[in-house]
């Protein structure tokens, strides 16, 4: 590999030289300079990115932080944002805090140290003081805290819909998993559906469930139906807990929709797979990525920002989890 | 942030013995060290791994190259990789090749201009000469590329179990879903399966899949009914293309496992949550990735290697897309 010394005695200047040049910084010579840039072209010579961030103290890296790369969401997200930058030169480096604290400190850490020059941070821990007095921009996606400017799916509007959707097709003892207490987004789609249930005469109970991973969304689903046996409607949290009171469901022998409806929340590239097919809230996890890079690569360009918070529509996916509307007069 | 100039100034002495003492380089007085570690301590510096990395030529960044985070197989071998390296003190940054030959190239370059000390990578190109002449190793996961070290699970051995069970279990007319030519994993569980059909007196077919996206696995799931539609035994080259075999198999109304068998590959952790549960050759990913992690660290700490190729085993996940053997006598 060229090194920017074979560059500057190719072109037949000094190493400060070619270095002024990379830089855009101090005066050089036009004739000069496009010298140095033929040698770089014919040496096909690229600069080490650690040394230029060091010198410009600028990379062209972002952080991508993300709770739980086994959620199938979130490398959706991930997709969104990677090719937002990627259109824009930037480059993405993603870390994985696996719903721990301590490893989405280090990750800071880690994307502090090589410079990064802005991080996108999906975090579901409530403790964001690490994310502070930082040299560098945070958005948050899927994700809301304190004054951080941040990119996020209608909850509120989701959990309602979930819940019309469900009565409207005549379910009348609905139980709602509440997703984590400490999640603002989770909350969100909660308080939306026990906020329009409680407009109709219709029973419901509610389950809390501690974290989105598989093992709780399995433990959740067996104790459901032990709880609550004469649900005939679940308004899920995500669609791995979906996915998990469709299995359990099926496996006692419970009939899919007819005598339970399922609606789940996300929908995740798999819903369409399970059988009966997953009905459930689409949140746009490919654009909330996009949107996410885009404010990102705004407020490190300094432009003025039209909105610091933007909040994108759900949509209900009608699959099969849930009645035809018609069926139920 | 305290800078290094910080802790020269508190400490007494030139930010050059900071730097030694840093860097563990060159003569530099046990008091002295005390004193700086001292400052470092009291200002709580951390030291710029941009800085140290130019410094010393090394930094503490492994690159771990994924073909497609959608896929939830990968998101597994990542946090296998991921917790290794967490324990030996290094980072992780996780790059989406999305099965692109531009993009993988591109996060090539990308972790080498931030001089990572090694990639881990489960490329799926069959084009790998850009992993050649790089300063620092490589170790192919869940693949193998010419003369690299790897690790990766036994395809063989894989395909011929799939077979024996599903054989053992009663189908007589098995459908073979190839997976992507240019991948020899997922070529030698298809050899595996073949060479041991034809020990027996059973009709099949083979279908091949251009690649293991969701896209194709819905695709090639539609076209198998149609083709095949006498098929009463799938052998898929993936969970994911199982799951879409099973979705279409029940929406056609074929009773899974009495008409259809189905057995998948790879036991990702929604392979459970079907319904019914996914019967499965289970590729240890998690263990996979552990290896890979351990093998790389031992060639940058040039270690002397017992084997630069690491094999693990598979085994049979028996759930409820098979029978049960004594069902058939």
């Amino acid at each position: 590999m060229a090194t920017i010394r074979d560059v500057a005695k190719k072109a037949g200047v000094s190493v400060a030289t070619v270095s002024r040049a990379l830089n855009d910084k101090g005066y050089i010579h036009e004739d000069t300079r496009k010298l140095v840039e033929k040698a770089i072209q014919e040496l096909n010579y690229k600069p080490n990115e650690v040394a230029r961030s060091l010198y410009k103290k600028k990379s062209r890296l972002i952080g991508l932080l993300l709770p739980d790369i086994r959620n199938p969401f979130f490398p959706e997200l991930a997709r969104g944002v990677e090719d937002e930058m990627q259109e824009h030169g930037l480059r993405l480096i993603i870390g994985n805090a696996d719903e721990k604290p301590k490893k989405e400190i280090d990750y800071i850490d880690t994307f502090k140290q090589n410079n990064v020059i802005g991080i996108i941070s999906a975090t579901n821990q409530t403790e964001t003081s690490h994310y502070e007095n930082l040299d560098f921009p945070v958005v948050f996606l899927d994700r809301t805290a304190n004054e951080h400017p941040s990119v996020y799916a209608d909850g509120l509007a989701g959990g309602k819909i979930a819940a019309q959707e469900m009565i409207k097709r005549g379910s009348k003892r609905i139980t709602l998993l509440r997703g984590p207490i400490e999640l603002r987004t989770a909350q969100d789609r909660f308080k939306g559906a026990i906020n329009e249930i409680c407009n109709y005469n219709v029973n419901f109970n509610v389950m809390t469930t501690a974290s989105f991973t598989f093992d709780d969304a399995e433990k959740i689903a067996k104790e459901l139906f032990e709880k609550f046996p004469e649900t005939d409607g679940v308004i899920a949290s995500n669609d791995l807990g979906a996915a998990a009171i469709l299995h359990e469901a099926l496996r006692r022998g419970i009939s899919v929709p007819d005598e339970l409806q399922i609606i789940g929340y996300d929908d995740i590239p798999l819903s369409s797979l399970l059988y009966p097919a997953l009905s459930t809230i689409r949140q746009p996890a490919y654009d909330m990525g996009r949107e996410a890079a885009k404010l990102l690569i705004q407020i490190i360009d300094d432009e003025k920002l039209e909105h610091k918070n933007i909040q994108l529509p759900v949509t209900f996916i009608e699959r099969q989890t849930t009645r035809k509307v018609e069926e139920n007069g």
